[in-house]
């Protein structure tokens, strides 16, 4: 967990082929309404971008875009990623081309 | 296991050279009709192509379109790809590389 | 072993440099004619090509010719290969750079 | 840890597409102004960077840019990087794409 | 060890940048005559070059030749190669850029 | 340590991208003028660049120049290297991207 | 070890980007004369270039030229090689990017 003082997610602006996102929770209640303890709780592979950097360089020295854009929702895979913490919130840094695919609903 | 909350399969696009598939499920019953135990059915390496991404880039920056399309039948490896759970189905998304074969039946 | 329930292995249509052979099989009775149990037959690594892929791409985009076509003899290599079974038969499908070498006898 | 016999970190010219940052650190107390031992306090993962290298070459045989300057506030990972002792002060040496994000606050 | 029903290993034509040779074999005799047992005798890692691949591909997409032809002496390394046998006789595979040595004698 | 008969070290000509440099030793005195025993005496990282190599070739065939020169002084990682000796002195050699950073004191 | 019947080291022509060198051996005596028994004598890390190869190819398809030639004396790293037996002499085949400079003396 990379631990910081930043007051405002905003503030962080993802280098080259990084992209910002943060996890989509579960609804900690059944569909008939009774709340569920939070250990129970499946944890989602759903999150929402945050913000996408400018793209890595490719061997003619230009940049690729990164394939998704802020507010867009996408599947994470089950592993990796580098875990930030602000405030009390997590968020989670991929590398562009670690996203499954975007959710288009 | 990626799980998620999303209703539909069709609202995932994968992106660059990933594909998503959906295995096809082996009958759970012998030729003659008898109904087998679901721990007896062998799993199949068959799937039917759900949705493909456009494509990773090459070193000269282009995009190469992926092998496979949306309905083709493909042979998937023994191991590997990410499942994804939509509901109460299961599905596998492969890097385009990683598909064996078309199934052309 | 990739199970499947395809009926005819010729529906099957490698992918990219992927090659489909058939191992053949040793003879299982001795130069005089007598039967061996088949536990004592010799595993050879001679192949027939059954189907071949279109060929990867190079780096500048283009197709690589497989090296060998339907109906070739092969020499394989010891291990390696993903096995494939359709009906009661096993294939190996390897990558064109696996192979060995052609058998022109 | 790199010891060394430098006076003033100023004299650190990094290589090539090296990064030397310092890391941010915590305050040593509570909101209520309460002081904390050391050992207790988090540490953070945002950095100052203090100078950068001219940057790698690239396969054409270019310069590429590193993605920060001296004076930008930087997310670091939680591992990696080589730490470098100057006088009684810690730095950190990164590589330009092991940097997570820059801090715009 | 790669066992064949080849009768002649003429019939081997190897494939890309491989090269089929075949291990020079010690003689089982002391200088004096005296004939030693074969568990005794070191093996030499000279072989003769029976036959060469028409070369890989490099990432133009062009054939590079083999360093080696039919007849050339080499010099192998200790380890590596992939055994064939044909007949009683073994062979070795090597890849081009595995031998050591042309042997000029 | 690679052990030498070489008489005087600027004998010595790097190859390709290699740099030869001399640790810089910690004074074995403590600031009040008091000699320290040898073992807690803290090794440096710093160095001098005794001999620099004419560069690595790049993909394009051309000679990348190193990125420092005879007579800088440099910060070396903490590990790495392969250690020379010549005469009764120590000395290091470093692939040029080892180094660290230049020390402009 | 790599064993051989060759009679003449001369007749061993390097592929590529291998060198033929051999190790120049210490002294066994000390700088008073007198003889020390072998296993005391420190294994040097001097060589003598004997043969090179014409160099490997680059992208492009071009030779490289390897960095040393016949007769140049170079310093080796203490680890790695292939060790070649040419009579009763040792000989070691490096590949020219792993030599680590040319002795000037």
């Amino acid at each position: 967990m990379a631990a910081t003082i930043i007051r405002n997610v905003k503030a962080l602006a993802p280098l080259l082929d990084r992209v910002l996102v943060q996890r989509i929770k579960a609804e900690p209640k059944t569909a008939s309404g009774i709340f569920l303890p939070e250990s129970t709780v499946e944890k989602l592979n759903e999150a929402k971008v945050l913000a996408v950097g400018p793209g890595a360089f490719d061997q003619q020295g230009k940049r690729v875009a990164v394939s998704v854009q802020a507010g867009d929702r996408v599947l994470i895979p089950p592993f990796g990623g580098t875990p930030v913490k602000v405030g009390e919130e997590e968020y989670t840094i991929f590398r562009d081309h670690e996203l499954l695919a975007k959710i288009n609903e």
